[in-house]
């Protein structure tokens, strides 16, 4: 029963980097607690100028073989899968004998929805031997907690809309689409599927520069819920300043999540960005999407 | 108990007559059955270059009274509301006396969802003594029968998709949202809320240009079903060779719909372009949406 500390236990924690600015967040997170990173960027997807100025191994999808060795050799055990992903095509990947040897699985992997496609990814790495963390838990504080971040609070009717939002998400839980809608007026405008929330909120802003969206519907509500059942691990929702900026072009009242179920990417830009908009962002009790 | 020819007792219809091209396709059917047709197209929403070779009236949301009086004058007592509607500003509608002592009411329908207005908007022409028809009570050929419409049949995994899709909107029924998805692979692709369908295909077909849609979804099909609890008079789904075209940029293996409940404007128009695009357009029996 030796009490030796956690950090060299742990040994350094490879993050397999997906798109957008919080793999960054993340790997500075986890320094700063003092465990050391390993980056390995997904070629193709995450944008080569963000990682120039930090040691890193670019990795490709379906060449888990590269990884895994680079991994191993540096003492580490434990991955996070983190960033925004999209899936290849399947003709385009190139696969590596390790991987190669996992194909038929793969390939079912590909046939199901994102939820499958990243829990059967992680099922793959965890057979070679890695344990596959959640960004949350190597850094919590990237949660959104419960209230408002920003100055503004929802009106009434706002939490009504809200509420409705909750519900639609809730009902279609059940099918692994999108996990965010925008509601105003008691009325669901957009529902994200394969677009992702950012081009959702591109055509609110657009429906209602074309006169399209019913006077009705003023201010409206972004509001993003993570599906049941899904895994944890990895495909929380996220908001970050982009959202914010996206949610204030579609001429939004404010952005609503799941409290503790949510990834937040730089909290202080975000705060800055809702604040400018003179939008509300809040964190809801998990259940209040049930 | 005389037995006079049901065409002299109905006198004329009226068709308060939306966007697209269905109004028009509703009024030659009517007439080629042998019963005068008064044209109101909406200003603002009826295109005026459709109407420019026929006798028509232009007529205001919220200005019944306009209506009333010239139709009441042709001995009309029965009134069809056809086409797209694109709701709007509650501020740029101007009222006349008859709808300014309904105003409360029309103010709580705008409040209301699509559904909710148009039943209002109905209620308030039965309390002038007319009655409201559904479009397809008075041209029947304009439901999409069971069965192909075109020359390609779904294959198995289509039929698969169809059944995702369905039960989709089934889940969605009771948020009055849109009454149409894309399917693919087992995958919602995107779900129509304030857009409408064409934007929804567009939408498809920009991602997949960009990449953005994973190659695991190849093909796909657009799902249309009436919502629960719709009132059929109106806002029945409606198909056209424009969805053809739409769902053919999308990259789409065909279209489902379901049978007796979804109107088809420009059948053969629709058939031609299916049958050019290699697309199928099937008609599904009522009760495969539940």
């Amino acid at each position: 029963m030796s009490a030796a500390p956690a950090v060299s236990q742990e040994g350094p924690l490879a993050l397999i980097c997906g798109g957008g600015s919080l793999p960054l967040a993340i790997a500075d997170s986890v320094s700063a607690r003092g465990r050391q990173v390993l980056l390995f960027p997904l070629q193709g997807i995450a944008r080569p100028e963000d990682y120039a100025q930090r040691p890193h191994t670019w990795v490709r999808i379906a060449k888990f073989g590269t990884l895994a060795r680079a991994a191993r050799a540096a003492g580490c055990h434990e991955m996070v899968l983190i960033g925004s992903l999209v899936r290849p095509a399947f003709w385009q990947v190139r696969f590596d004998l390790t991987t190669l040897k996992l194909l038929p699985r793969i390939a079912a992997a590909f046939r199901g929805g994102d939820d499958y496609l990243l829990s059967s990814g992680a099922r793959l790495i965890e057979e070679q031997g890695f344990r596959v963390l959640g960004a949350h838990e190597v850094a919590p504080e990237i949660l959104v907690p419960k209230g408002a971040l920003a100055r503004v609070q929802p009106s009434e009717g706002e939490r009504a809309d809200i509420a409705l939002g909750f519900d639609y998400l809730h009902a279609t839980g059940p099918f692994d689409v999108g996990q965010a809608v925008v509601v105003a007026g008691r009325h669901v405008l957009a529902v994200e599927a394969a677009e992702g929330t950012d081009q959702m909120l591109e055509r609110i802003a657009a429906l209602r520069a074309s006169g399209h969206i019913r006077a009705s519907t003023v201010g409206g509500v972004l509001v993003k819920a993570p599906k049941r059942g899904q895994d944890r691990r990895f495909d929380l929702p996220s908001i970050g300043p982009r959202t914010v900026e996206g949610a204030a072009r579609a001429g939004l009242a404010g952005i609503a999540v799941v409290a503790g179920s949510t990834i937040v990417a730089e909290p202080e830009r975000l705060i800055a960005a809702a604040d400018r908009a003179n939008i509300f962002v809040v964190g809801l009790p998990a259940g209040s999407e049930q």
